[in-house]
Order: C-alpha cells, then structure tokens, then sequence
C-alpha cells in the first residue's frame, strides 16, 4: 500500500523547516521543466510548496515526474532545502524552501480539467463552472468563500449559544401554508394524494418554540420557495433564525449587533460599534425612498413642496394640487454633469415612471436651470440652502406620486453614487429600520392586507389607530439594513389573543378561513403564549456582503442556476415509472401525449 | 404597555438576593390558596420560584391572582424575602427564597391543557403528545433532551473545526439515485414531468468536496428515506457526516474518538479513552454471533466444533457433518435457571431458525444435561474449560447453519444480559468493527453484491483476493459501536480509476449502467482523486443513547409518527388543485374516480 500519509499540509513549510524529511500530498498545480529539472509546483487547499527532481538523485523518479501532468494527485516524501539565492519567491509563503524528493507515488491520475484551474486570471462561463462545480471549487475562489462561511456559521453559534440561545432543528418534511411564495410538494407514497411541503421559513415551528417555553432558539436553517430566481435567489436558502421570549426590540437588538459584529471582525477584521443607527420606515422613504438605505454616501432627500409652492413652475405647481410632494437633493461638485448625462439620467427615472427630472446647477457664474426662472431669487437661495448645495453643487428635482418619485429618486441617488464612485467598499453601514406600516391597502379586494403577517405585533402605541385609522398604525416590525441590503428582517408577534382577533377581524376573516389558513398555530397560542419577538438573517446575502460578490451561486458549495438546475447532477431528473405508480402519480403530458 | 422584561429567570434567585427588587415572567405552574393567602409557583425552562399574594399588601393583585389558572403566562414585579422557617424547600434551587408582590400583570390566559404540564408522574398517551407537541416540549423532559441536543451538535462543531474540517452545506433538492432507499421525490414546476430528490445521505457530495480539494469536510446533516418505519425510524434524519482526504484508518479513528469523548464527557459526565478497543468482523461474528456487540457483560461464545467431533452426541455430528459449527457459552451462576426457562429460552432462538438448545448446567453435585451421557469425561473437561465454566455455572450449546447460530445466539445472549441484570447502564463500551466482507452473494441474480456501496475501498491487503477468490476480500469498512448500538458507519473510498473498474466489472456492469447508475460521479472521479475516507455517525440514535431513551420521537423537536405523519400540523395533507396543475401532475385516485 502506498503511503501518502502528509506530515504537513503544502502551505505549512518554512525556513526554519530546512533539514526536516516530511511527506506532502496534493495535486500538480504546475510542472516545470529547466534544464533537465523538473519543478513541481505541488498544491492543496491550504498552498503551494516546491518540488525538485534532479535527474542525478532518483532517475527513475525523475523520469516517471516527467510524466506529470496538472491535476495529477501525488505523494512526495522528501527534505527541506533552502532555495537558491535569487530563486525565493516572496509572494508565496513557502517561497523560500524546496522539497528535494526522497520517495514518489503518483496516486491518481487526471484526466484534462474542461477549464485551468491553476490559472487565476481567466474567466470561465458560469454554466460549465456550475457543470464541473468540484473543479470549480478546486479553483480556489468558491473555497475561500465557503471557509468563511463556516466560520461565519460557527462564530453564529457559539455567540448565540452564550446569549442562551438552544439551536434546534425543525422539519424539511412541512405543511404547505397557502401563505407566501410557492411550495415545493413532496408526494406522500403512504398517503396517496396527500403531499409534504418543504419550509419557506421555520416560523410556525419558532413561535411554538416560543409557546413550549424553549425562551431562546435559533437555527441555521435551509428554507425552500419554489419562485422564478432572480440573480440573487435560490430554490433553497439558508437564513439565521431565531426567535426569544420576554424581550424586547431594546433588549434583542443589542444581541443581534453583537452578532454582526462578532461576524464581521472576525471575518473581514471590520470593527463596528453598538448601538447601530436606527431609522423609522417613515424617515427611510422620505430621506432616501427606499426602507434599505445605503448611508455610505450622502444625498438625502429634502421636501422643498413648501419653497414649490411659492414658484411659478407650473408643473411642480400641477403635482402639488394632486397631493405630490415635491422632493430635491444635491449632488456635491455635480456641476460637471452634463446635459447628456442628465438626459441619461432621466431616462433611468422614466423606467420607474418619473415625467421628468428637474436640475440646478450651482456654477461659479450663478445657477443655470432650465427651470430657476420660475424661482424669484430669495425662493431660489432658501431652496439651495434646505438641500445644502454649494457653489459647484447641482440640485436634482422632482414630483410625482409618493411610490413613484420614492423609487424613481432611490435609483438615481444609487446610480448616481456609482458614477461618481461616491461608495467607499471598506465601510459597513449597519442601520436598523423601524415601525413599518402594519397594513397595506389591497387595491383589488379593496381591503386591508398584512405588511409582514397577520401574527406582527401593532406597535404598542398605535393600538388606538386600529379602530379608528388601521392604514397609519404602525407595527412592531423591524429590518437590518447594511449597504443598501436588507440582511435580517424580524418582528414583535401578538401573543395576546383578543389582539390576534382583533387583526383577523380587520382583515376581514371569517372563523372558517382563519381555521384553514393558520389552523393548529391558533389553536397552539391560546395555550399561554408569551410574549416573543425575533428574526431571520438572510445569510446567504450577508456571505455576500462579506466575501464581496454579487452572485449568490459563488457563496454556495453546490448551487443551482437560474433556471433551478443542477448542471452538475442533472437535476432535476425523469423519475422511474414505478416510482410514479408507488406514488399515484401520474404526469399530464405523459398522459396526453399516451 | 406591559413591562414583561424580566431580571432574572425563574431558576435564578438564591437567598443571596434577598432584598432586591426584581422582575420574573413565566408560566403559572401551580396556584395554591392557604388561609389568604395566594401562592403561584412561577415556572420557565430555568425552573421554579414562589411567588406570594398577601390579602392586605396589594388587595387587587391577590383579588387578580385568585383568579390565575395553570399555564397563564404573568410577570411580577417584586422583593424577594426569605422563606419562613420551615417553609424552605430543599429540592427546589430557589427553595430558600419567595417573591412579595410589588407589580403584577396577566399576559395571557390558557386554555386548558389536553394533558398536565406540572405532573412528571402521569404518562401521557403518545399520539396526544405529538400533536400537543407545543404542550409537550412545555413539561421538560423533552426540553431536556433538545438542549443536550444542542450542546451535543455544538461540541461536534467546535470539535471538527479544530481538527481541520469544515462544515459545508449541501442541497436538499438533490437528484433521484437508484441505489439505497426508497427517495422522497419533489415535482419540479419548471420542468414538468422532472422530479428532485430528497438526499438519503451527503454521499456523493462529501466525496465530490474531496475531489474539489477541501480537504477535511463535515455536516451536521438531514437525510431523508422513504420508508416503513420502524421504532427507531424516522422519515428525515440527523448525521454527522465527515470526510477526510490523504488520511487512513489509523489518522481518522483518533479523531472520532476525541468527538465522541468529548461529547459523552460534557453531555453526561463519561469519561471515556482512546483508543478505543478494535474487532475484525470476523471476530465479532466468531464471538458475538453480531457485528455489533455489547462488550458491557460477557457470555463470549466458543468454537466446540473439534470437542463435539469427538462426542457421539448425532445431532452435533450430523449438523459438523453439514459443515456447521458447535458453539457454546458460559452463563456465570446460571445453575439457577429453570428448565422452564431453558425453554422459554429454546422458544426465543427457534424464531431465528435454532433447532434447539442444549445445555450443561454445573451443580456442585456435577454437571447435569441430558446431553453429557454423549461426551466422555475428559471430553467434557475440556469443553467446560474451553467455555470457562465453573461450578455454578450454566452452559448453552447450539449447532446450525452460520446465519442461524449467530442470530440465534446473539439474541439468547442478550436476552439472558437483560434477564440477569448483567448490563451496567453507567458503562459506554465503544467498539470499532473493521474488515468487513467487501462482497456478499446475491442469490437472486447469482452475481457479487456490494457489502457497503460500489466506492468502498477493498481492503489494501485482499486486493489480489479481487481475481481468485472475491467474496473472502475485506473490504476498508468500519462500524462504530457503542453497547450493542451502530453509532457510526464508513469506509475508505477507491480514489484509483483502474481498481473501481475493476470492481465494476466483477459486479458485471456494463458501461451504460455504471453511467446510469453513477453517472456523473464517475466523470467527477477522474479528475484527480485523492484517497480519501470518511465516516457519518446517526446523530439521533447518539442522543437517545445520551438520553437514555428508546424512542426516537423524544430527541426530535417536532417528530413524524410511525406512519411518517406529523399529527400537530396534520402533514402530509391535501393539495390545492392549482398546485397539481402548475406542477402538471394528477393524482390517481382522482383519476379513477372521475
């Protein structure tokens, strides 16, 4: 039997090591041939060391490395040596030794890899990445990503198992909830006709943890929806979840801090400080239009409907008379702007169904617009002045419809911040977003609809609005936004039950429809439900945001593409028809086409 | 709004905190009226403290609190004094103190319970239980069981991690394998008539992490199988499953076994040691008629195969004659069984295909047997040496076909441990069974057949045994036992393209099934294997050992019944229609009954 036993891993070799006879196993990284030596650049996951064949020493051995091919898996037992003068590599940890070859096993062979994996600076199309996905990790990026990720896994547990949190696994094989996204079903060989569905959050299963007394749970969780993908989805995800009783938004957002922090410097060596920044839902969409604010740049919105007023421009004048607002912010040095970028730039906000975009600029001759003649000189100044302009400085404008002129100006300021490299990538701006709304008007059943879902708690003040003005309550519901992402979404549930009907009342439920939409979850809290709040983190994004990519697939060891596949596997795959008959189903088009 | 924040749980104050003012929420455990006075054990996961309503402190709160029933959820504000004289409870942690109320508020109300949560005594039918599982998990001792769960996984984390393994997460939505079990089968919405699989283990993947170079690899993972269950079955399941490249046997037991040390002495205080003792699967056969001994009491069995020869005792010589052994054990002090219970005992062996049972039992007046008229006095002598008997001592005989003497001997065997009381509970005798057979005979299709799975590495000695004489080849198999239980199981793998073609070939598959049946994997294993090995340890049956438990269902949180059905959700359940047709599949009876 060959012995391929390593002493060190071939990262692990150095100076101080020359002398010592050790044994390294791994792949050939890359053979070279130099006057009759051979160098073998010999690598595992955790580096790369240099081996040496020297055709006087071991000829058989030198002939047989001549062989060598990348890929190839070998096992050399060899001595430490200095390298020659001028042939340290600095750039590598064990640059400054070689292995001079005592013993040599070729272990395994390779065939050639469909793409270099020893070469870092090409680029390789995703699917064939994706089809060969153990090369791909073999590469080195998606294997750097994935170390973090358990180390980000493990940081997760240990702090919250010292906060009193129990991690507690709940069921894949769930109950389709007629809530949310799309289930994924799993047909049921000993109940024909009956189906599993897998979780799209372990919720339920939390809050009765919370209702059996666990007081503190979390869990790593996978989480399925069955949804057409965006770039940054998967069929199945993972979030943090937890949840706790007895506390409150003041005593659960510390812990949470203290979570990212702890991820965050010990992964990236970034340091944040507690408390977060905090933001209520109202202030996100009027200073910046969106409840997921990105504070690494400024450009706050500012409401100049008051200063509108006062001009003569009759299309601010016309938005006004409808309700609009009329919204500004400034562009620091945004004078070199120019009218072609401008129109680019309403061009973007028309996608979001902006009618235009009005602009100033602040140059060294005065402001030049389109539109300040319709601004008497003292409106002019004290408008420059409420959004903060400068000389050099140029002021965008705007009015439409809330939901329009919110989402039409969050665009611009981001685009915006982009162009002008305004986004400095080494800061981490943690900030919470507080007292959503706790309802939305549903336009087509004209009635109201949960923002979150019908268990958030209203918030403790508003409890009078929902009788009187539910659409302005606010609710208990809370969000962690970082870079313009939203990581963690959570919130405070009812646990008193007068409240809880209260809430299906106004959402217009009758005992029938409340029983078969949340069935035994009712039944659970009237059996003495503590008050409890908590979270899920969206930990595939937070992996994102920590090793520094916009492509969920590069965070997960086997992912699927965007069409739900996996290249690698071929999955999903045709079933065997008597697998079809020990379920008792049938599928149409084999039906139709028989 | 309520202030619920507690300052201490209900496990917390001792008679150092008389004096301070505090906070506590949980559960009305108990109510007690005496002579005026209202007496609530408070309860939450952390314990028990009293809490006392004086008629004239606060007339409201007692007029309130008289009106508290169990499992209400309330906070109290109040001092804690020391309990009266007399009235200190020493088998309670808070015993020496009670709570005078200062502030006290309902939460919420419960209703009555299907069941008792404050009596430990009562035993509660166990479909109720599961589908109370809320209620269930409230009376503690299955909270007992998740937090040593919970510390058992976390300790199996931190573990891993120093040792160099990192933990990956691999799909669920996994490809359907004609190998193993029975697969949980997922309808794919985007590929109608395409189907994902639910993993029956990480298998492949953990391999394919090998193949990507990660090195050392683990996973707390879930694994499905869609089978009848038996008691200690459930439909998704825990392992620990781990993978190691460039190691042997002799580098990775040491390890498993500082995990499983370190588990056993943090969860219950065992002190165990490495090594742990080792046993070919020849051996544990020979001896235990098993491959998975309890090594907690004696009763070893012995070849009396050459001692029988010698007697004239026909049945012993025909069934020699057959080629089949005489084995025999020693029961110490087992003159006291009855021959009734030798025959309860012959009955007991009969079920496995034991013919009967002979036995010598060692009065101090001599042996006695109806048996030891057919072997001569020297001849017994040294039979009842070979078993190491002494007077007092019972000895069981048996002859058969291997299967049959093993099965039925290991059941005798463990039966009589069991009747004797010879199994010391405190005692965790672990136990590694290696060299396992690498082939078996399928009779049915009169070819070779994997012992473990077609990648398991022969054993490096038998590799010449693969062209003679294939079923005597051992494999690199292993097992962990733990007092008569397989804790763990796993193997080598081939990483040497030539040797799995080979072991292909004499499992007579041709090209076509080997892609069908392994497809990509065995494009995957080409490019570069290093030898690699692993193992995965059932993690439920680990913590119903730790718990002391035979029942599965009590270390999962939310457990299926035997019938693979969740009673507290009511899972599987019906479908909606809009579902089945957006997966484009029909359900039989559906079909029929149109």
């Amino acid at each position: 039997m060959v012995d391929y036993q390593r002493t060190h891993t071939c990262g692990a070799l150095r100076k101080n090591d020359v002398g010592s006879e050790i044994r390294l196993s791994g792949w050939v990284h890359r053979r070279r041939d130099h006057g009759g030596l051979i160098f073998i650049d010999l690598r595992d996951r955790y580096g790369l060391t240099q081996i040496v064949f020297r055709p006087t020493d071991h000829p058989e051995f030198h002939e047989k490395a001549s062989h060598l091919r990348g890929e190839w898996v070998i096992s050399v037992k060899g001595k430490v040596i200095p390298r020659a003068e001028g042939m340290i590599n600095p750039s590598l940890k064990t640059g400054e030794i070689e292995i001079e070859v005592l013993e040599f096993a070729i272990l395994s062979q390779a065939k050639t890899p469909p793409f270099s994996i020893c070469d870092e600076n090409i680029t390789v199309n995703e699917e064939l990445r994706l089809k060969y996905r153990y090369l791909d990790i073999r590469r080195g990026d998606v294997t750097k990503r994935l170390l973090v990720r358990h180390r980000a896994m493990l940081l997760t547990r240990n702090y919250l198992d010292k906060q009193g949190f129990t991690e507690i696994t709940t069921p894949i094989l769930g109950k389709s909830s007629p809530e949310g996204a799309r289930d994924y079903l799993i047909p049921s060989r000993i109940y024909p006709g009956s189906f599993y569905a897998l979780p799209q959050a372990p919720q339920i299963f939390k809050q009765l943890l919370m209702i059996s007394g666990m007081d503190r749970y979390f869990q790593i969780a996978t989480c399925f929806r069955d949804e057409d993908l965006r770039a940054d989805r998967q069929p199945e995800f993972t979030q943090i979840d937890l949840e706790m009783s007895f506390g409150t938004q003041e005593t659960l957002f510390p812990i949470l801090e203290g979570l990212m922090i702890e991820i965050f410097n010990n992964c990236k060596g970034i340091k944040s400080t507690s408390p977060f920044r905090h933001m209520t839902y109202h202030d996100a969409m009027d200073k910046y239009g969106t409840d997921k604010p990105d504070l690494r740049f400024g450009m706050e919105f500012h409401d100049l409907s008051d200063i509108a007023e006062k001009s003569t421009f009759s299309i601010f004048l016309d938005e006004l008379k409808r309700g609009n607002k009329v919204k500004g912010f400034c562009v620091k040095g945004g004078t070199d702007i120019s009218r072609k970028m401008i129109d680019e730039h309403t061009l973007l906000v028309k996608k979001f169904g902006l009618q235009g975009l009005a602009w100033i600029k602040l140059k060294e001759s005065g402001p030049t617009s389109t539109i300040t003649k319709f601004f008497e000189e003292p409106l002019l100044d004290s408008l420059i002045k409420r959004v903060g302009a400068e000389t050099g400085d140029l002021i965008f404008l705007a009015s439409a419809p809330d939901k329009i002129l919110c989402q039409s100006l969050d665009h611009l300021r981001r685009h915006l911040a982009n162009k002008r490299n305004l986004i400095d990538p080494t800061r981490f701006e943690f900030l919470w977003i507080t007292d959503f709304p706790l309802f939305q008007w549903d336009a087509e059943s004209q009635s109201l609809a949960c923002e979150h879902n019908p268990f958030t708690s209203p918030h403790p003040d508003d409890i009078h609005l929902l009788d009187t003005d539910p659409l302005s309550a606010r609710s208990a519901a809370y969000d962690l936004v970082l870079n313009g992402y939203e990581v963690a979404s959570g919130a405070c549930r009812i646990y008193d039950s007068a409240l809880q009907d209260k809430i299906f009342t106004l959402l217009k439920l009758t005992p029938e429809e409340i029983n078969e939409r949340f069935g035994f979850f009712i039944e659970a809290l009237k059996y003495g439900t503590p008050p409890h709040l908590g979270l899920a983190f969206g930990f595939d994004r937070l992996m994102m945001i920590l090793t520094e990519t916009d492509n969920i697939r590069d965070v997960i060891a086997f992912p699927k593409n965007q069409q739900a596949a996996d290249l690698m596997m071929s999955a999903p795959s045709e079933a065997q028809k008597e697998q079809l008959t020990e379920l008792k189903i049938h599928i149409h088009d084999q039906e139709e086409t028989k």
